[in-house]
Protein backbone atom coordinates (compact mmCIF):
# COMPACT_ATOMS: atom_id res chain seq x y z
CA UNK A 1 0.00 0.00 0.00
CA UNK A 2 1.09 3.70 -0.50
CA UNK A 3 -0.20 6.36 1.34
CA UNK A 4 -1.06 9.18 -1.35
CA UNK A 5 -1.07 12.89 0.22
CA UNK A 6 -2.24 15.54 -1.85
CA UNK A 7 -3.29 18.97 -1.74
CA UNK A 8 -5.45 20.55 -4.50
CA UNK A 9 -6.63 23.73 -5.55
CA UNK A 10 -8.64 25.60 -8.43
CA UNK A 11 -6.78 27.62 -10.94
CA UNK A 12 -7.19 31.74 -11.46
CA UNK A 13 -6.29 31.78 -14.84
CA UNK A 14 -4.29 29.82 -17.83
CA UNK A 15 -0.82 31.00 -17.68
CA UNK A 16 0.15 27.71 -15.87
CA UNK A 17 -0.33 26.13 -19.65
CA UNK A 18 2.07 27.35 -21.65
CA UNK A 19 4.02 24.96 -22.85
CA UNK A 20 2.95 22.02 -20.65
CA UNK A 21 1.97 18.91 -22.36
CA UNK A 22 -1.10 16.73 -21.75
CA UNK A 23 -2.76 13.44 -21.83
CA UNK A 24 -5.94 12.58 -22.16
CA UNK A 25 -6.97 10.24 -18.75
CA UNK A 26 -10.56 7.99 -19.49
CA UNK A 27 -11.89 6.70 -15.94
CA UNK A 28 -14.50 5.11 -14.65
CA UNK A 29 -15.49 3.39 -11.13
CA UNK A 30 -16.68 0.04 -10.37
CA UNK A 31 -17.31 1.02 -6.98
CA UNK A 32 -17.02 4.76 -5.54
CA UNK A 33 -18.81 4.02 -2.07
CA UNK A 34 -17.45 6.71 0.65
CA UNK A 35 -14.74 4.63 2.22
CA UNK A 36 -13.86 2.59 -1.02
CA UNK A 37 -13.59 3.43 -4.30
CA UNK A 38 -12.10 0.91 -6.81
CA UNK A 39 -11.19 2.83 -10.26
CA UNK A 40 -10.29 1.57 -13.72
CA UNK A 41 -8.27 4.24 -15.94
CA UNK A 42 -6.85 4.58 -18.93
CA UNK A 43 -4.02 6.85 -20.33
CA UNK A 44 -2.68 6.66 -23.97
CA UNK A 45 -2.06 2.75 -24.20
CA UNK A 46 -1.70 2.05 -20.54
CA UNK A 47 -4.32 1.19 -18.02
CA UNK A 48 -4.61 0.83 -14.05
CA UNK A 49 -7.02 -0.85 -11.49
CA UNK A 50 -6.64 1.03 -8.34
CA UNK A 51 -8.13 1.01 -4.52
CA UNK A 52 -8.78 3.88 -2.39
CA UNK A 53 -9.57 3.39 1.08
CA UNK A 54 -11.07 6.06 3.49
CA UNK A 55 -8.74 9.38 3.98
CA UNK A 56 -8.81 11.82 5.92
CA UNK A 57 -9.48 14.62 3.71
CA UNK A 58 -5.90 14.80 3.05
CA UNK A 59 -4.45 11.13 2.58
CA UNK A 60 -5.87 8.27 1.38
CA UNK A 61 -4.45 4.55 1.43
CA UNK A 62 -3.88 3.66 -2.43
CA UNK A 63 -3.34 0.36 -4.07
CA UNK A 64 -2.58 0.46 -7.85
CA UNK A 65 -1.81 -2.19 -10.29
CA UNK A 66 -1.54 -1.71 -14.14
CA UNK A 67 -3.76 -4.07 -16.08
CA UNK A 68 -3.67 -5.00 -19.67
CA UNK A 69 -4.78 -2.06 -21.49
CA UNK A 70 -7.53 -4.06 -23.72
CA UNK A 71 -9.03 -4.94 -20.28
CA UNK A 72 -9.19 -1.87 -19.07
CA UNK A 73 -11.11 -0.50 -22.10
CA UNK A 74 -13.51 -3.34 -21.83
CA UNK A 75 -13.86 -2.67 -18.11
CA UNK A 76 -14.30 1.16 -19.19
CA UNK A 77 -16.92 0.23 -21.73
CA UNK A 78 -18.98 -2.44 -19.78
CA UNK A 79 -18.59 -2.48 -16.12
CA UNK A 80 -17.56 0.83 -15.08
CA UNK A 81 -20.37 3.12 -13.74
CA UNK A 82 -21.59 6.25 -16.37
CA UNK A 83 -20.41 8.56 -16.85
CA UNK A 84 -17.14 8.55 -17.31
CA UNK A 85 -14.71 10.97 -16.16
CA UNK A 86 -12.74 12.21 -19.24
CA UNK A 87 -9.79 14.78 -18.63
CA UNK A 88 -6.65 15.97 -19.81
CA UNK A 89 -3.50 16.15 -17.52
CA UNK A 90 -0.71 18.43 -17.47
CA UNK A 91 2.73 18.21 -15.08
CA UNK A 92 3.53 21.33 -14.60
CA UNK A 93 7.02 22.02 -12.99
CA UNK A 94 6.85 24.95 -10.60
CA UNK A 95 9.92 25.30 -7.67
CA UNK A 96 11.32 22.09 -8.24
CA UNK A 97 7.56 20.53 -7.19
CA UNK A 98 5.30 18.68 -10.08
CA UNK A 99 1.84 19.69 -10.28
CA UNK A 100 -1.05 17.89 -12.15
CA UNK A 101 -2.95 20.06 -13.57
CA UNK A 102 -6.61 18.48 -15.02
CA UNK A 103 -8.31 20.29 -17.38
CA UNK A 104 -11.63 18.02 -17.26
CA UNK A 105 -13.77 17.06 -19.96
CA UNK A 106 -17.48 16.64 -20.97
CA UNK A 107 -19.98 17.57 -18.11
CA UNK A 108 -17.06 18.64 -16.37
CA UNK A 109 -15.71 21.17 -19.16
CA UNK A 110 -14.71 24.44 -17.38
CA UNK A 111 -13.40 22.47 -13.95
CA UNK A 112 -9.70 22.35 -13.89
CA UNK A 113 -7.84 21.43 -10.90
CA UNK A 114 -4.19 21.78 -10.16
CA UNK A 115 -3.06 18.77 -7.35
CA UNK A 116 0.35 18.21 -5.99
CA UNK A 117 1.51 15.13 -3.62
CA UNK A 118 3.47 15.48 -0.64
CA UNK A 119 5.29 13.40 1.54
CA UNK A 120 4.03 14.16 4.61
CA UNK A 121 1.19 16.24 5.05
CA UNK A 122 2.78 19.45 6.67
CA UNK A 123 5.45 19.62 3.84
CA UNK A 124 6.07 23.13 2.58
CA UNK A 125 5.91 24.28 -1.04
CA UNK A 126 5.75 27.42 -3.12
CA UNK A 127 2.86 28.83 -4.68
CA UNK A 128 2.45 29.30 -8.33
CA UNK A 129 0.96 32.73 -9.37
CA UNK A 130 -1.86 30.56 -11.23
CA UNK A 131 -2.87 28.93 -7.93
CA UNK A 132 -6.26 29.27 -7.14
CA UNK A 133 -8.37 28.60 -4.36
CA UNK A 134 -7.52 24.96 -2.12
CA UNK A 135 -10.26 22.79 -2.25
CA UNK A 136 -8.26 19.81 -0.39
CA UNK A 137 -11.22 17.27 0.96
CA UNK A 138 -14.17 19.03 -0.89
CA UNK A 139 -16.38 16.01 -1.33
CA UNK A 140 -17.37 18.22 -4.72
CA UNK A 141 -13.93 17.79 -6.34
CA UNK A 142 -13.62 14.18 -5.66
CA UNK A 143 -13.08 12.59 -8.94
CA UNK A 144 -15.87 9.71 -7.76
CA UNK A 145 -18.02 12.40 -7.20
CA UNK A 146 -17.58 13.91 -10.65
CA UNK A 147 -19.14 11.47 -12.31
CA UNK A 148 -22.15 11.22 -10.39
CA UNK A 149 -22.43 15.05 -9.97
CA UNK A 150 -20.93 16.75 -12.73
CA UNK A 151 -19.61 20.57 -12.21
CA UNK A 152 -22.24 21.99 -14.99
CA UNK A 153 -24.59 21.33 -12.29
CA UNK A 154 -22.96 23.41 -9.85
CA UNK A 155 -20.48 25.12 -10.99
CA UNK A 156 -20.34 28.92 -9.28
CA UNK A 157 -21.36 31.47 -11.31
CA UNK B 1 -11.29 -10.97 -20.41
CA UNK B 2 -12.35 -14.32 -20.25
CA UNK B 3 -15.51 -15.74 -20.03
CA UNK B 4 -15.69 -18.08 -17.05
CA UNK B 5 -18.44 -20.97 -17.72
CA UNK B 6 -19.39 -23.11 -14.48
CA UNK B 7 -22.09 -25.47 -13.22
CA UNK B 8 -22.21 -25.82 -9.45
CA UNK B 9 -23.48 -28.37 -7.21
CA UNK B 10 -24.37 -29.42 -3.94
CA UNK B 11 -22.78 -32.71 -2.66
CA UNK B 12 -24.30 -35.44 -1.29
CA UNK B 13 -22.27 -37.24 0.73
CA UNK B 14 -18.14 -37.01 2.05
CA UNK B 15 -16.20 -39.82 -0.21
CA UNK B 16 -15.31 -36.74 -2.64
CA UNK B 17 -12.89 -35.99 -0.11
CA UNK B 18 -10.69 -38.96 0.49
CA UNK B 19 -7.49 -38.57 -0.72
CA UNK B 20 -8.05 -34.95 -1.48
CA UNK B 21 -5.82 -31.89 0.09
CA UNK B 22 -7.30 -28.41 0.60
CA UNK B 23 -5.55 -25.39 0.32
CA UNK B 24 -7.35 -22.17 2.57
CA UNK B 25 -9.21 -19.36 0.83
CA UNK B 26 -9.96 -16.36 2.38
CA UNK B 27 -11.73 -13.78 0.39
CA UNK B 28 -13.58 -10.58 0.76
CA UNK B 29 -15.38 -7.89 -1.06
CA UNK B 30 -14.36 -4.23 -1.70
CA UNK B 31 -18.02 -4.38 -4.42
CA UNK B 32 -20.93 -6.92 -4.31
CA UNK B 33 -23.57 -5.29 -7.08
CA UNK B 34 -26.27 -6.99 -8.67
CA UNK B 35 -24.20 -6.75 -12.28
CA UNK B 36 -20.36 -5.99 -11.24
CA UNK B 37 -18.35 -7.40 -8.23
CA UNK B 38 -14.70 -6.89 -7.12
CA UNK B 39 -13.27 -10.01 -5.06
CA UNK B 40 -10.03 -9.77 -3.39
CA UNK B 41 -9.14 -13.48 -2.46
CA UNK B 42 -5.92 -14.93 -0.51
CA UNK B 43 -4.71 -18.60 -0.97
CA UNK B 44 -1.63 -19.03 0.62
CA UNK B 45 1.11 -16.99 -0.18
CA UNK B 46 -0.61 -15.58 -3.19
CA UNK B 47 -3.17 -12.87 -3.70
CA UNK B 48 -5.83 -11.81 -6.40
CA UNK B 49 -8.03 -8.85 -7.49
CA UNK B 50 -10.89 -10.42 -9.19
CA UNK B 51 -13.76 -8.00 -11.28
CA UNK B 52 -16.61 -10.30 -12.52
CA UNK B 53 -19.83 -8.82 -14.50
CA UNK B 54 -22.79 -9.32 -14.63
CA UNK B 55 -23.75 -13.19 -16.05
CA UNK B 56 -26.63 -15.43 -17.16
CA UNK B 57 -26.64 -17.77 -14.20
CA UNK B 58 -23.97 -19.63 -15.71
CA UNK B 59 -21.34 -17.93 -17.55
CA UNK B 60 -19.63 -14.47 -16.48
CA UNK B 61 -16.96 -12.23 -18.30
CA UNK B 62 -14.16 -12.03 -15.41
CA UNK B 63 -10.91 -10.46 -14.99
CA UNK B 64 -8.13 -11.88 -12.73
CA UNK B 65 -5.34 -10.03 -11.54
CA UNK B 66 -2.04 -11.64 -9.17
CA UNK B 67 -1.59 -8.85 -6.36
CA UNK B 68 1.49 -8.73 -4.10
CA UNK B 69 0.23 -10.94 -1.08
CA UNK B 70 0.79 -8.06 1.55
CA UNK B 71 -1.60 -6.11 -0.12
CA UNK B 72 -3.97 -8.22 -0.73
CA UNK B 73 -4.38 -9.07 3.29
CA UNK B 74 -4.23 -5.31 4.00
CA UNK B 75 -7.11 -5.29 1.54
CA UNK B 76 -9.12 -7.73 3.57
CA UNK B 77 -8.21 -6.64 6.72
CA UNK B 78 -9.11 -2.69 6.49
CA UNK B 79 -10.96 -2.57 3.00
CA UNK B 80 -13.59 -5.69 2.09
CA UNK B 81 -16.84 -5.94 3.63
CA UNK B 82 -17.45 -8.19 6.58
CA UNK B 83 -17.29 -10.72 6.94
CA UNK B 84 -14.54 -12.48 5.17
CA UNK B 85 -15.42 -15.46 3.13
CA UNK B 86 -13.33 -18.49 4.50
CA UNK B 87 -13.37 -21.85 2.66
CA UNK B 88 -10.65 -24.86 2.00
CA UNK B 89 -11.09 -25.28 -1.78
CA UNK B 90 -10.02 -28.97 -2.41
CA UNK B 91 -9.27 -30.63 -6.14
CA UNK B 92 -10.97 -33.38 -7.26
CA UNK B 93 -10.22 -35.42 -10.45
CA UNK B 94 -13.26 -37.45 -11.56
CA UNK B 95 -13.32 -39.04 -14.94
CA UNK B 96 -11.01 -36.72 -16.57
CA UNK B 97 -12.64 -33.48 -15.64
CA UNK B 98 -11.17 -31.44 -12.56
CA UNK B 99 -14.01 -30.14 -9.59
CA UNK B 100 -13.29 -27.59 -7.46
CA UNK B 101 -15.15 -28.76 -3.82
CA UNK B 102 -15.66 -25.88 -1.43
CA UNK B 103 -16.10 -26.67 1.87
CA UNK B 104 -17.09 -23.47 4.01
CA UNK B 105 -16.03 -22.38 7.01
CA UNK B 106 -17.75 -19.52 9.89
CA UNK B 107 -20.60 -18.69 9.36
CA UNK B 108 -21.12 -20.89 6.23
CA UNK B 109 -19.93 -23.65 7.75
CA UNK B 110 -21.88 -27.46 6.44
CA UNK B 111 -21.73 -25.65 2.95
CA UNK B 112 -20.22 -28.06 0.75
CA UNK B 113 -20.21 -26.80 -3.04
CA UNK B 114 -18.62 -28.37 -6.09
CA UNK B 115 -17.80 -26.44 -9.33
CA UNK B 116 -16.81 -27.85 -12.75
CA UNK B 117 -15.51 -25.04 -15.38
CA UNK B 118 -16.23 -25.71 -18.80
CA UNK B 119 -15.10 -24.69 -21.82
CA UNK B 120 -18.66 -24.05 -23.34
CA UNK B 121 -22.50 -24.04 -21.60
CA UNK B 122 -23.12 -27.32 -23.32
CA UNK B 123 -20.16 -29.17 -22.62
CA UNK B 124 -21.09 -32.44 -21.26
CA UNK B 125 -19.33 -34.12 -18.57
CA UNK B 126 -19.71 -37.33 -16.25
CA UNK B 127 -21.22 -36.25 -12.97
CA UNK B 128 -19.19 -37.94 -9.93
CA UNK B 129 -21.48 -40.76 -7.46
CA UNK B 130 -21.10 -37.87 -4.73
CA UNK B 131 -22.99 -35.17 -6.74
CA UNK B 132 -26.16 -33.55 -5.06
CA UNK B 133 -28.30 -31.15 -6.90
CA UNK B 134 -27.30 -28.34 -9.26
CA UNK B 135 -27.34 -24.83 -8.05
CA UNK B 136 -26.03 -23.19 -10.92
CA UNK B 137 -27.60 -19.25 -11.04
CA UNK B 138 -29.36 -19.73 -7.54
CA UNK B 139 -27.94 -16.42 -6.12
CA UNK B 140 -27.81 -17.78 -2.57
CA UNK B 141 -25.01 -19.48 -3.13
CA UNK B 142 -22.90 -16.91 -4.65
CA UNK B 143 -19.90 -16.36 -2.84
CA UNK B 144 -21.22 -12.64 -2.66
CA UNK B 145 -24.11 -13.68 -1.17
CA UNK B 146 -22.72 -15.70 1.64
CA UNK B 147 -21.02 -12.90 2.64
CA UNK B 148 -24.09 -10.94 3.32
CA UNK B 149 -26.74 -13.64 4.22
CA UNK B 150 -24.63 -16.97 5.31
CA UNK B 151 -25.60 -20.18 5.10
CA UNK B 152 -26.46 -20.72 8.81
CA UNK B 153 -29.31 -18.38 8.79
CA UNK B 154 -30.93 -20.43 5.82
CA UNK B 155 -29.53 -23.79 5.69
CA UNK B 156 -32.32 -26.41 4.63
CA UNK B 157 -33.29 -28.56 7.34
Amino acid sequence: MAIEIERKFLVKDNSWKEGAAGKLYRQGYLSREKGRTVRVRRVEERAFLTVKGAGDGLSRPEYEYEIPVVDGQELLDSLCELPLIEKVRYLVLYAGMVWEVDEFLGDNRGLVVAEIELSSPDQRFEEPPWLGIEVTGDPRYYNSSLSREPFCGWAPG
